[in-house]
């Protein structure tokens, strides 16, 4: 038996403990997709607690605690912070097989050198190191990015936003690592007659929501953006409708400057009316919707190819039958589209390794961009150490099984590639597609 | 190499095998949904054979046979019991990989004590022991449910239903488990204006279906009634459509009694015109049918929530890969919804371990109601024992692999929650949403 | 650690073993569908080089490739094909989990004896090796197949062919297996008003195009043929529009001729304008589509049961999600009807596993036909080594985890029918539905 996330986790041959620390635990972290606030960032800011830090914002922890029958004060209402901590103490152990579970743990070891498991017993005695440690300095949301090796962050951002608290961020020395703005323009689209749309074009002294946006993205641009990004509840592509116009001029836009394109497809959201309205969005009601349509998905991208103006792409689904229809598109427009990482309620072992094994099976491993957080959190960056030994551990059973040959130089080089140099090389190409145009 | 079907069957580590002995194997069982006839219990009808017990109205076998080639006389033809035994006999070997072939030698172990697996070779062997055992009393309807430790059943029955036969189980104090019917009001959703319907009014001395529905339902609640079940071949919710307003009334009236509903989605019914025409519906000629549309199912329990008349509720899925879309729409309207277990052709080893992943991954698989049968069969529910196993094996890996801690009282109370006690509290539970008013 | 393809490659239990080595390796191969080119074994056609055998006509190859960076000149364009030959050598190492690094290093191993795995810097040595074996003789197509043992090979024809590589074939003693043309009327179907479809009603002397089709069949079973083939994008069956009705007009004639209809179903192709543009068809530029909608398949398999005129049907689906649609749907027309192998981008390890697990628990992997190549290929026969050592490492697995007694006789008996003596009666039987008529 093994004892319960230890050095070798997840890293069940020994190929695969080879293979994590020599060649991916020391990989620094490009985390190309996240949550982050760049103000608390910009701010040094520091943690009162790990209600604070853990609680305050994670829908996936009120989702878990809400399955387990928590009465919704002590998620979102009025208990005290203690009193949430508690309750989220007390339901964990039930989450057997979570990753919610292997997350706490982790960050418990990583973030504060805690080796115990966090359960109703143990959960005063943790609550009061962590707060103290919280008190002492040295636990603000740059000191725990920094600890946790990362090199670059791409925020995801509206394109209104000013981007002050990113110059500021650039600004500021003792903030090693890149902090890169990424626009998501979602709202514009979804009512380009709507309020924000008229200040955006205001704004850029402009009647055309395109021209507005595209001022937008240059400005972008001018602050290190690296990467965009669009959320489909159900995508579908009608040539001559405005949407699809949109998202051709946007995707040509992308191509011009070298911005990878992001698609995330199939969620459905806000599903439930008293979440929704008692917590506005991002409350935990969300659910894996639709899978995605290959036909209208081709059509984008054939159309985007025709003009030579399809941008770097990454696609993510969250509906897991989509797994082979998108590995499979993005490889007929290879290298510049990639499938994405296991997103959100695909994000645990066996979601990811469906991922690894679709990539291996119909993709290229080797030229994935890996992992990305996709985190409002700022002790969630162990996620990516979890990613890396699932991956070591997939490649150390292949060795194992006869399946590939004992050779380390070669997985060792894929998992370092894709560990943190195959992201770095993706999000810093200039390539762009013939007549495409130089940057804007 | 594990012997086959031994005492250890499927716990491959020392902690399933622990969490099964210690924990689930003497738990009761509360079969929340079945297709038993009320009749044959309040008769205690015995059996003449295996073939009446095992053959006569067991789609899942006639379907592995004709798969195999057997003529249908030796399937549901004119053939003698023997030899459609014998028919079975034969088949069941290369029926490698299939739940039959475990459930059929669960079934000889915990019900006949045999233990020779059954072939061409073993069968007159088999058919005469099994055949004295018959004979012999002691395996009428009654005491096969009682060897099982059955604590509550939960059968199917129509609204039109005067569940006599309930009512006579209940006054029968030989027979110790509870016996309760259920409430599938679907034939009168598909038909409102048909006969059936009209006679439901009739008999209610209203012209209104929604006015005779519900008191049927409460005719229903007064005879024990915990849960309701509706079947969709491919769910759909137009707000404004007669069957949607029908559903609101049935989830409102379901919340305000208490009544648990269940959803079974995704079955395309009597494809082969031939078997429909030659035995009519539940003849082996179903399949595993659409996918769940996400926003339809969403929208009709946000306008419940919005009532205050969500029911407690369970979905289930034949199509696979709703597995996600279910379990995490459950959890938006946790912990009143969830998602229920791996139903009819998913009732296998993968399907099983499936939806426990998919539980532990997206939603709470400690809340979880755990098993239920779904057969029509008397000696079918060995298949709790074989869920129980899947149960314990899954967890019994987690420790194996360092994913959870060796926390044997924490699991082990999992493992009995899962096997009978979530069951017991969740039908049992008098929670209604605000509003919803007491019970009819 | 095992050794990367030893003899005991894919067999973990000393039960695959035994099943492989005694029941498979053996056999004969009936390779039911493929497209290899008839003219290329009539004419004993010879390689100049690996670049000529393996990367001419590959677009699986040229997929991954792509996917790796590769520039396409190197691919499918100027690049000399020593050149393309050390392209390929460099991205194969980069291909860790796919079917095509196995696939190349059983061809290697097979067809070569080259044991040492292929990369940049074995490059040069296997090139130098293989391309002197090609030119020493004993490499031709035709002996290349015969050393796979290949027994019967069904091509993939269009109905104008005249067939004349098939009879040359045939009135060739020197080719020991059988060739045998399959019917594929896709484009027919699709453009029924076409130059194609006019072409072929002017051959046969008619205006109608049902006629000039089924006389083309007359045709082809004249010269052997046992099967036909039909590809849906995204299937539908509207009973009264002209292509259903066509659809039933050539169901009755293969159920009156004895020919077996195949169904492919769920390809997207020719997304990429740019690859089709510079390639045509088959250039890499297909990939996964939509899931099938199973009402409209049970709708065209019930019309023609209810006409006595269902042929024997084999269904393949591209969209991983569709195994228990179709394995489940072919389970209500069996015998007649199963469930094909895992097709296409499903071809590897875990594709096969999942369509042998789905076949396991829903149909009868006992009478499947088992695997066919589907490949333009004439080293590709290895596939058919891989898919049986995965089929006995299944099935040893379930011994070893006593999910079934430890009886070589009954599984290797179903090990043999699937890899060669289940699709010999299958394609030959003579049974047609009552009613159906003799054969044309």
């Amino acid at each position: 038996m093994k004892q319960f996330l230890d050095r070798e986790f997840l890293l069940d041959t020994e190929t695969a403990r080879t293979l994590f620390h020599t060649f991916a635990e020391q990989q620094p972290i490009f985390d190309y997709h996240n949550h982050l606030s760049p103000r608390d960032i910009a701010l040094h800011r520091t943690f009162r607690d790990l209600t604070e830090l853990w609680l305050e914002g994670d829908h996936y922890k009120w989702r878990a605690m809400r399955a387990c029958g928590v009465d919704e004060a002590c998620i979102t209402g009025n208990a005290s912070p203690r009193e949430k901590f508690q309750a989220w103490a007390k339901v964990l152990p039930k989450l057997a097989g979570s990753p919610l579970y292997h997350w706490t743990h982790l960050e418990l070891q990583r973030c504060f050198g805690i080796g115990e498991p966090l359960n109703e017993g143990s959960a005063a005695r943790i609550w009061e190191q962590t707060t103290d440690l919280l008190h002492s300095g040295g636990f603000d949301a740059v000191s725990l990015l920094e600890n946790m090796r990362v090199h670059t962050l791409c925020t995801t951002d509206d394109p209104a936003d000013t981007l002050e608290w990113h110059k500021q961020i650039a600004a500021d020395p003792s903030i090693r690592f890149r902090v890169c703005p990424s626009f998501r323009p979602d709202r514009y689209l979804a009512d380009p007659a709507g309020e924000a749309s008229r200040t955006l074009c205001t704004r850029y002294q402009t009647a055309d929501l395109d021209t507005a946006l595209i001022k937008a993205l240059d400005s972008f641009c001018q602050t290190g953006c690296l990467v965009s990004d669009h959320a489909f509840v159900d995508f579908s592509y009608d040539r001559d409708e405005r949407l699809a116009a949109r998202m051709r001029v946007l995707g040509r836009a992308y191509a011009a400057r070298g911005v990878v394109m992001q698609l995330h497809l199939g969620a459905v959201r806000n599903v439930s009316p008293r979440l929704y309205e008692r917590l506005g969005a991002d409350a935990g009601g969300d659910s894996v919707g639709h899978t995605t349509d290959p036909s209208a998905l081709g059509a984008f991208f054939a159309d985007l190819e025709r003009a030579d103006a399809l941008p770097r792409t990454i696609l993510y689904n969250l509906n897991p039958a989509d797994n082979p229809v998108l590995s499979t598109m993005a490889v007929n427009f290879a290298p510049r589209a990639q499938f994405g990482a296991a997103w959100w309620f695909n994000d645990h072992i066996r979601g990811i390794e469906a991922q690894l094994d679709e990539l291996m099976e119909t993709g290229a491993l080797a030229s994935s961009v890996g992992m990305l957080t996709d985190s409002r959190s700022f002790s969630s960056f162990v996620r990516h150490e979890y990613y890396r030994r699932i991956l070591c551990r997939r490649l150390g059973r292949l060795v194992e099984e006869g399946l590939y040959p004992d050779d380390m130089q070669t997985l060792g080089g894929i998992v370092a590639d894709v560990s943190f140099r195959n992201a770095e090389r993706f999000f810093s190409a200039a390539d762009r597609p013939e007549g495409a145009g130089p940057a804007g």
